[in-house]
């Protein structure tokens, strides 16, 4: 029997990526730059057994149905193709969030799941080409292959399109992000949909992917220099102008809720307060606030002024995926 | 002596002014297309006197200061000069507003001196250039001169940029818009501020103006066609991607509020419900919701549930300025 296990851990954009040039092979429009997380991980396992006579699914215990089996047997075909391999599997995979938050990622899923059929498979994939293969799982998965700032090249075609690590002499130890958890409801219109929406009606769009460039090179450049002020700048505008896009979409849309507009105003008030944090919002309502280590316990303080203890969880630079030693 | 008295309206853009190409004359960069309210009014008389060594200035009976006084002094030497007159003059203006909520808008303020400085000296200005003399006021004071459906059309210089009254087969008096009151406190960024940081380091400010331009054809058909549906979406949008812009200024601001995004959420909720109404905002966090006359009260009741009943304020189309008898 062929079994493998891996950690992934779910990572969050600070250039967001925002817009498919290739809806099948998820080629991005843009590349993107993200910070791997500690908080939020999947663990998954994965058997590929003679006596299956389909794949099997289950995600934290629960079986799950057709269409969810269907979409993980898809991404596992890509690897039985490498292999040469045609038996079906049973994977299991459990997320590990500090709440029942909504916050489950694909991205930290669809990671696991390609390190785990990498390791059961034996196909000794280079991190590149792991990276390559998430990506088809789900675009930002392609990052949490590694550890800590990760860039998403965006490249032109299946082979050129993948993650790298971001030198950055460890400056990802001294930050923080705090997530304000404002919703977890199922969202009205997936990331999925609102970037087609966007690309293919937003007149804001073409700027974008210039923008997205442009905050691609000064953020390196700030990561290089260790700079907290220009990273968080650089993070809240490029967020700012990805959500700025979906305004002009038509129809217009926004993923933003009341309470992310009020999160924000204190983010900004406590910033104007001398505490430098920064924010970034992805496809939903919820608030991710970047900030340096060192004043985690302040800032989250001030943010529980307004928001409850169990909507504010603290994560830490995290690792990229590890392989999990299997019991027998 | 000489003595003027008139009441002008104010007006909100359906396609919204946003930045100018000449700071001094006041001449925008977009056209703009308005809708003049009967809710909201200024009234102001003017007395040029031989007997006065400065200009004295009352607004709602208080006396104001140096500065208030010396814009309003800079903005009648426009006139003065005109009618090759010297003397100085006595205003008196008064904000009729149903409430207290800082909704004064210099549009009608602007608007009522024009046309009073116009009687008093005896100008004989023709309407469009009664709005080009009340744009060098308070830009979208030039709109104010007419009622119902206005065009602010940019022009190249002083003399072309004026607004018009556009022809509608009275439209107008099919709708109505409910303001949202949410903030009666100063703003922190004042539109000529924002439109100034927007029009300097926006990134998406040029597509702005190429949309604000397609934007006011359709809204033309839409007004012509009488297809409350189409200016209630053009409208939307319209307004949307003028606050879009705002998000790409370097560095980026917002108008809006929490309760701005609750506002929105609550109209969209209505709306499909099968009430057809739109929002716009300006530069604050107000909401102002486009509507037909017919639905006013259910939709009135609808936003009743989320906003205090003096915080929604009802108004139907107005007339542009009139000229009010004096008393002797």
């Amino acid at each position: 029997m062929l079994k493998g296990k891996a950690r992934a851990h779910t990572n969050i954009a600070l250039i967001k990526y925002w817009g498919k040039e290739d809806e099948q092979l998820i080629i991005p429009n843009n590349s993107s730059l993200s910070l791997t997380l500690d908080a939020f991980y999947t663990e998954t396992e994965i058997y590929f057994d003679e006596a299956l006579t389909a794949d099997i699914f289950y995600l934290d215990g629960q079986l799950q149905d057709e269409k969810a089996t269907q979409k993980v047997s898809r991404f596992i075909d890509l690897f039985r193709q490498q292999a040469n391999c045609s038996l079906f599997a049973k994977i299991q995979s459990t997320n590990h969030v500090p709440t029942a938050a909504g916050l489950a990622s694909s991205a930290s899923g669809l990671a696991a799941l390609a390190a785990a059929c990498n390791q059961a498979l034996q196909l000794n994939l280079s991190k590149q080409d792991l990276s390559r293969f998430a990506r088809k799982g789900s675009g930002s998965a392609c990052r949490s292959i590694y550890g800590g700032f990760v860039e998403w090249q965006k490249g032109t075609d299946d082979q050129s399109s993948y993650a790298i690590s971001v030198d950055s002499q460890h400056f990802e130890d001294d930050l923080a992000m705090i997530f304000i958890v404002l919703n977890d409801q199922q969202k009205e219109i997936s990331s999925r949909e609102g970037m087609k929406r966007t690309v293919e009606t937003s007149s804001f769009y073409p700027t974008w992917l210039t923008e997205a460039q442009k905050d691609l090179v000064a953020i390196k450049e700030a990561i290089h220099q260790k700079d907290f002020i220009r990273l968080g700048e650089i993070t809240e505008a490029n967020g700012l102008k990805m959500h700025a896009t979906t305004l002009a979409a038509v129809p217009p849309f926004t993923y933003w809720s009341d309470q992310s507009l009020k999160a924000m105003q204190v983010i900004r008030k406590i910033r104007k307060d001398g505490r430098p944090c920064y924010f970034t919002m992805d496809a939903g309502p919820n608030v991710k606030v970047l900030c340096q280590k060192e004043q985690v316990s302040q800032i989250k303080e001030r943010l529980a002024e307004h928001f409850a203890p169990e909507q504010l969880i603290v994560a830490y630079a995290g690792k990229g995926i590890e392989l999990i030693e299997m019991d027998v």
